[in-house]
């Protein structure tokens, strides 16, 4: 099962009770303007204008007549006089469109913002459970692939109704254009926060009296930064809008993949915005990109490099954009990939939906590795492409402690139906990544996303230790490539930032004796056998026992995973479930399953032993969900001191161009126009 | 109520389950050093030696006889000859002791660490169910207020039993003695995590389209880091020893201030290690000192800068250590702090236990202020006591949103009945210690603790509207700080430092409709009033309702404490409780009750139109409890960089003991003679 992409699927869900964003998020009045107010970008960065006017049929903005089809539109640097958008960029004007779409209205109310006052109007369960949309016709325009050269203060104003305006302030930021690192390597630990790295290095590192013997990689990074990763309509984001967010420098909705959503039921005419991935190939033809996950290579954080649609489940899309760009419009073209590397083979498998990819990008000069006997032999003077199972690769857990979970999988990448039992790891991948972007781009450098997906889909199914062996897999990772780069001679050129795309509400309270657990036969006195503060105790994790790992203590993972005092974690809302606090030997935990009438409860098999834990989730979620947390951000090598401190998700996309020296400015005249 | 002398006392709880902990923290043999091994020192720091050897009566360790009379006590510098500990320090032979002590034993096992095998025991529920406890008898001495003054590795020998040795490895490090920083500000959010600073940066800032158009004074500071707040012997922490890790630069065992714990029964005989209030202000006698805490005074977090006891529940014995000092043995005279503001009058006023401490403190020449237009007019160039209520100080919500809850508490200090309604919050108590400190310290500087106490307090009972209010008051008493310092022209000469002690579990996982589950009639569909992901919407606490605040939004707190769409949110661990996710207007939250047979369960009243959340913590548990979560600490000013990245909690110590160049090096020779 594909959990990230389930997860996403929730937020479609009927049952999901609808709260305050607006109508259109964006979106305060009856005039939308995409990008919306208070947006950066980056000197040069192409992008889509996307103009709505909204006439609602019915609800309390209900208006008589149509959708303005006369509106105007000016854009203007503060102080100059505005142009509209053919003037000022030297396009066509577009043709108008023309559609509508319902939503569940609820209570109005006025909220005042620095610039103004504005109607924000909640969408409301009660009138979902009534079954009473609103209708909206709207009429609307776009402007297709356009960029701003110049720093500094923008107003773009969208005229509708007569006197009716809605206004957006942008900002193009003012950055240095001198390159100062060769090589980026962004890791990011989908779902990861500072708890679970506190709780991974206490399982897998050894202390004496309370002093470490040993260090996780991440714990010797000189600066330390916080990123804050809500959407930019919502508190709460998933990983498609956030990893837009670090990899274009605008946040947008749940479920969007380098776009703004507009109100259209297209899910890709939505106005784009170009990724750190498309600039820096377009600028640098020779420079080389890398993209390793271990989840489905069409999942949300690998697809927000070169995707661009408002509903990250368009799999396909998200491939076709790896092979070939995009086709529906005229686009940067990135050219993809020098190494892809992952999981979800069912995507590249000629089917009634796909394409034969593995034949296309072999077609396209790629070797194509289905094991990792073939990613290691796989030249590294090639183009990559390697997919080592259907669905996400197997947990760090399971293939390396209890191996008995990968057959009977049927997952081998080939859609054979064998098992894929000769599979790499996270650090295999990017290992092999950094030799074929080293072998291709020595010369002029080269971008590498390498993401550890399945932190979040385990915690997301409340599989604790799975989670954190995928941490301590993604730290390995981290300290096998530091010292990789140090044997090529390009650490000092290399940043290297390690980040996440959001956090889930975890933490360790305490430590559970799971025999006592077990030897109680009633929920309550099983409570009995948590010990917190003093009675806490010491990790057990990092004490030899009865099973052997293949890894050693030397790469600190912990020394034994089933100890009889297990660690007391939880997360902050979960679905219907039980907790007997011990690990799942058997395969990765479902805490919920679905019952027709009632809903999601607790899986019974699940911790037989165990006590029920009533959710406090809908009745649709069936596994935990992400949180508000801010993330951790660990960075070393040049501009290292640009990510301390606390700041948005989206500097992190502004930090890493101004670092590739990525900013493309032009100043005076036509924006189009360069300065000789 | 005292929550956090509550929280401290289900330590010691019969119903605890006891964990992985030894026989002795910090003692893996018969033989136990304390200061233990892996410890590090500030060069010059005062402390106390204690040896004990057991010899344990029944259970896996039995042995014939009496503990060894005769053990013998080695020290040296790594490489040198080792001498006794009179002749190493010159000082006297102390007395043989003797004492014994029972525990339950359960099971054991080696555990090899890079300096051998040791035997770990667990302390076993399964015998304390059995009422099964193993006796051990104790021959111990100690060594009373000695130091170290040359950096480097030292190794502490114990011979017992014939051939049998502990070993203790220490450090004393090697640190600049240049003073860099005129005067410092520790601010302690106790228990404050940066999932909490994310929900109070969400409900208290306003953001467009996910830009947020305000700061808190915490997102301005250059420099963050992470620090591990674990015990020596648990590894979760209560606010007692991680007080004492930051104060001393000593990790210890729960419920312990300035000593390491020893097996005997008194709780004032343990060994000591010097604060850094009190080597700074004996190594400069016309420094300053001051404490602020919105806590009773005789609690952990202040308690630490001064007292000395295994039990952080001797009330009387912190108070009179601010007063006096030690009597008990000879120890460093510091002679109390310039000012001392707070709460707990009930450990100042004259009762059977306690002396008339206002009388006294008086009589030495303190003025004490009993509420805020006291404070105000108290003269800054004398010291100051201020103690504005019994037990806590009224929270910042109920003292500036919720004030008819300040009434009918006859919580005045001076003891007659009255109810504190005059109160002072942290930023005036803060704000008025500098003026003190200023006046009287301009010359020599001084150094200043203030504690948020309560967004501890309030995160124990789940009251978190109150938790974040206490954040957002420190936040705001942070930038009214540094405009002080700023005006006193004092700002470029003051470190000013902020983190937590430890954490909670806490996180925000969406918002709640509440009218919507208001409306539901069972617990499974109220759960549907909860919106996640992009119905997690935009926070509504920034938008001006019905309720006027005192507060104008320029500083920064919630326009509305009770929007109808609230946060979902939640810790990783709970007693049994109702959640209707709505502010408690009445007062601080009592999530649940005691009840005779069956220990804590959900208290009704506290949300009768919620759900029923089970818990998962032991039935002795009335409140949430503390986490493993390592904590942000935020600095500016000199030694600032210090402060940036990963590191322990004994650390900060050394960083601000460094930056006051407090590090009293001697080499060679005596460690008692300096060189000339």
């Amino acid at each position: 099962m594909r959990v990230s992409s389930i997860s996403a699927l929730v937020c479609f869900a009927s049952f999901a009770a609808a709260q305050t964003f607006q109508r259109l998020g964006g979106c305060p009045d009856l005039g939308c303007i995409f990008p919306p107010d208070q947006v950066d970008f980056l000197a040069g960065q192409y992008f889509d204008i996307r103009l709505e006017v909204h006439s609602p049929v019915n609800g309390s903005e209900a208006r008589v007549g149509e959708p303005d089809e006369d509106f105007t539109f000016t854009i203007t640097k503060k102080g100059k006089k505005p142009l509209t958008a053919p003037e000022y960029f030297e396009i066509d004007e577009p043709e108008l469109e023309r559609w509508n779409f319902t939503w569940f209205e609820g209570n109005t109310f006025l909220t005042s913002s620095p610039r103004g006052t504005h109607k924000l109007i909640e969408a409301d369960r009660f009138a979902e459970d009534a079954e009473m949309p609103s209708l909206v016709n709207v009429t609307s325009k776009i402007y297709r692939r356009i960029a701003l050269y110049e720093p500094g203060e923008y107003e773009a104003t969208l005229t509708y109704y007569g006197e009716q305006k809605t206004v957006a302030n942008w900002v193009v930021r003012d950055l240095p254009t001198k390159r100062r690192a060769k090589n980026v390597v962004m890791f990011i630990g989908d779902g990861m926060t500072t708890n679970m790295i506190t709780a991974a290095r206490l399982i897998a590192h050894r202390s004496i009296n309370g002093k470490y013997m040993t260090k996780m990689a991440m714990d010797k990074f000189p600066v330390l930064g916080h990123q804050m990763t809500h959407s930019m309509d919502s508190f709460i984001t998933d990983s498609a809008n956030s990893a837009t967010a670090l990899y274009t420098g605008h946040k947008t909705t749940v479920n969007a993949l380098g776009v703004y959503v507009d109100s259209s039921e297209d899910t890709f005419d939505d106005p784009k915005f170009e990724t750190i991935a498309e600039i820096y190939r377009r600028k640098n033809p020779n420079a080389g990109v890398g993209i390793v996950s271990t989840a489905f290579l069409a999942d949300a954080t690998p697809a927000g490099l070169g995707a661009h649609t408002s509903d990250r489940g368009n799999y396909d899309h998200v491939i076709s954009a790896y092979y070939e760009s995009l086709t529906d419009y005229e686009w940067t073209n990135w050219n993809g990939p020098d190494v892809l590397l992952g999981a979800g083979a069912e995507d590249f498998i000629k089917s009634e939906e796909t394409r034969d990819y593995y034949k296309l990008f072999a077609e396209k000069g790629y070797n194509v590795a289905w094991n990792n006997t073939a990613l290691e032999n796989a030249p590294s003077d090639e183009r990559l492409l390697g997919v080592f199972a259907k669905e996400n690769l197997p947990t760090w857990l399971d293939r390396n402690v209890y191996q008995s979970n990968l057959y009977n999988q049927s997952n081998y990448p080939d859609g054979s139906g064998r098992d894929a039992d000769d599979l790499p790891g996270l650090k295999e991948m990017t290992l092999k990544a950094v030799d074929v972007l080293d072998k291709r781009h020595r010369k002029d450098g080269w971008f590498l996303m390498s993401e550890a997906a399945s932190i979040d889909k385990q915690m997301h199914t409340l599989d604790y230790d799975r989670s954190l062996g995928e941490l301590l897999e993604l730290d390995d990772t981290v300290r096998a490539t530091i010292e990789k780069l140090e044997k090529l001679g390009e650490l000092d050129d290399t940043l290297i930032i390690i980040t996440a795309d959001h956090g889930h509400g975890f933490d360790v309270t305490g430590s559970v004796d799971t025999e006592y657990m077990e030897a109680q036969t009633d929920d309550r006195s099983k409570r009995n056998a948590v010990g917190y503060y003093d009675n806490s105790g010491l990790s057990q994790y990092t004490i030899a026992g009865s099973n052997a790992l293949r890894y050693s203590e030397g790469v600190h993972f912990p020394a034994q995973w089933d100890p009889r005092y297990t660690l007391h974690a939880g997360v902050g809302a979960f679905p219907d479930h039980r907790e007997d606090y011990r690990i799942h030997k058997e395969g990765p935990r479902t805490p919920a399953v679905e019952d027709k009438k009632q809903g999601y409860i607790a899986n019974y098999k699940d911790a037989v032993t165990g006590l029920m834990v009533n959710g406090t989730l809908p009745l649709d979620a069936g596994q935990g969900v992400h949180s508000l947390t801010d993330v951790p951000v660990f960075a070393r090598g040049p501009c290292q001191e640009l990510f301390g401190g606390v700041y948005n998700s989206i500097d992190i996309f502004f930090y890493m161009a101004e670092c590739l020296g990525l900013s493309e400015v032009k100043y005076a005249g036509k924006p189009s126009r360069t300065l000789n």
